[in-house]
């Protein structure tokens, strides 16, 4: 099958977080926590899908309060958040049953080793420009971008635009998904959200 | 219109921030907020901004303390600060409306879709390097500088630079404007401002 | 000797930090530790080598509770992290010494001049791409990935490859070595680790 | 004069922070204190220097405990940090007559427009690849190298290396200046400083 069928064919997103999401860097705290850091366009993209019904999970081996965060902004559901994943295929799986989708209408979207039995079952493999070579050896479409650096808008963008779902409409109300800290400076600073 | 003319006649500058004064990075922290790098020559220009009296405003879609901080110690006023703005069309006009100016005579700066609609109203529309392709489109000048890397302080130089005004004066007082921690730790190390 | 079957007889590793682990950059705080950004790609590799048996130390100069955690997470052993090590030589065969190996069987991997002493007791002296020129000419092999961004994958990985030790099993139970956080938050996830 | 004269007669060293010990990035904080990343290899570069007896000052616009404690953890004497240095030509001035030196004997590192009136006071003027045009201009020496990329290492290596002063002494006791937290940690594992 074509590549540019099976971009039509999608109907739902799920991403790995360190080297897809980030260029794969973690900033080590004093306390063991590890901070990521995300892309504004990105970032940008994935609320897209996600205003346009677009089911979309995150699948990671890390763990951090600033993931949940992160992909909570991003219109992530909770349940759609797997932390932990050392085994990334049944997370994904489990995430296609939730939604009754085939494996076939979903992309995954991985960099590294762990990441590999979940891209044999998607329907659309992905990767980034800079994922390790037996990654890219299993993807359907290496994004010209890297990780953390325009891949996942890549991705987004392509899938949204062939389907005829890629507008923006700035007079739409805020996404509820917004964590409280930003609701409590939005009534701080007077500004309604 | 030569472009030329257009940055001659600017007399206002109004910035997104994410992509613009950044490259589009967001350090996610546990408890949800969102940090960002700035670049000291870009801040410094936007400082020469505004100690030569052009308004400046800064416009995103983001909301964090950190903006907040940021914008004040460059010496934008509250009031020009504007945080979650998902329509930046009308904070846009209302800024140009505050300070008496016509839309035509204000440069707007940004790098994504949500930016376009105040790019159309912009008397000069400027974007990064490395701005998506329809902001490109709809701007009038492509700096050659990436966001977070320069383009502010190519656009600030070339409008004060035309219009004369690109001098340091190293004696000058300092703003009043300094974050409280400046001023404090300026008093536990003895030294004045 | 050739380099490759230098590779063959490696039975340990020993990392330098700065400018290995990480590109050499630090992030300096307020109370003045430093806090550094590591690699996903590189961790991956590093705990490769631990699942398989490997004995990995780390040897740095620097001092921080964020390298202490994260050498735990990549399950190197506490007595196998050496810090504030400004002489790194008696520090590189004490580890030797500790697992009854011989330093020619033993790879290093720095990047600066405190480096070079303990570079030539190793059987294997490895250096990133950007290592200053003093440490590549005491090198037997000098990575073609910069520090932070390869150079330890490609090490680990050569070493684990050409001895058939390259397998990641996703389905194999996950080290009793995470730090705390991380356990916390996976019960209060519901996540099983 | 040739520049090889003029570093040979180099008996102290001045540096700018933003854009000369980092890449000019500062991190904003919600605090409105901005956090900046420094350079291993940079950083080495001027402990040599310190070590070797060579007076060190740091002039910057600045303000942050962050670089407090990073000038002290390079050996930087308190009385010649001087943050928030608006008008770096009295300081540096001031920096000379604390040690009976002649401005003519001491390199200033600078980058951007406030630097320039200290850069022609200078016996040595130099600036990292990226300083801006008016900067380059007025310097003697333009490095290869970048901020905080490599730029402090090229001077004072260059310095130190044509006046025989290029040595580094593993067994050497580490210097006194180092920060409480260091001290603190060090007791904590065990190990001496």
């Amino acid at each position: 099958m074509k590549t540019e069928i099976m971009f039509k064919n999608i109907k739902a997103f799920v991403f790995d977080v360190d080297g897809v999401f980030t260029d794969g860097s973690v900033l080590a705290l004093p306390d063991g926590d590890l901070l990521r850091t995300f892309n504004a366009k990105d970032c940008f993209a994935v609320r897209m899908a996600v205003d346009n019904g677009y089911p979309v999970a995150i699948v990671t081996g890390g763990c951090s309060q600033s993931i949940m965060h992160r992909a909570a902004s991003l219109g992530v559901k909770a349940r759609d958040l797997y932390q932990l994943s050392r085994d990334k295929r049944p997370d994904f799986l489990r995430f296609c049953s939730d939604y009754n989708l085939q494996p076939s209408e979903v992309v995954f979207v991985g960099d590294d080793i762990p990441d590999i039995p979940a891209l044999r079952e998607a329907g659309l493999a992905v990767c980034p420009s800079d994922a390790v070579t037996e990654v890219k050896e299993a993807c359907n479409y290496i994004s010209p971008f890297p990780g953390g650096r325009g891949c996942i808008r890549d991705i987004v963008e392509k899938v949204l635009k062939m389907q005829g779902k890629w507008h923006f409409d700035p007079t739409a109300p805020v996404s509820a998904n917004y964590p409280d800290h930003i609701t409590q400076l939005s009534k701080k600073t007077g500004r309604n959200v």
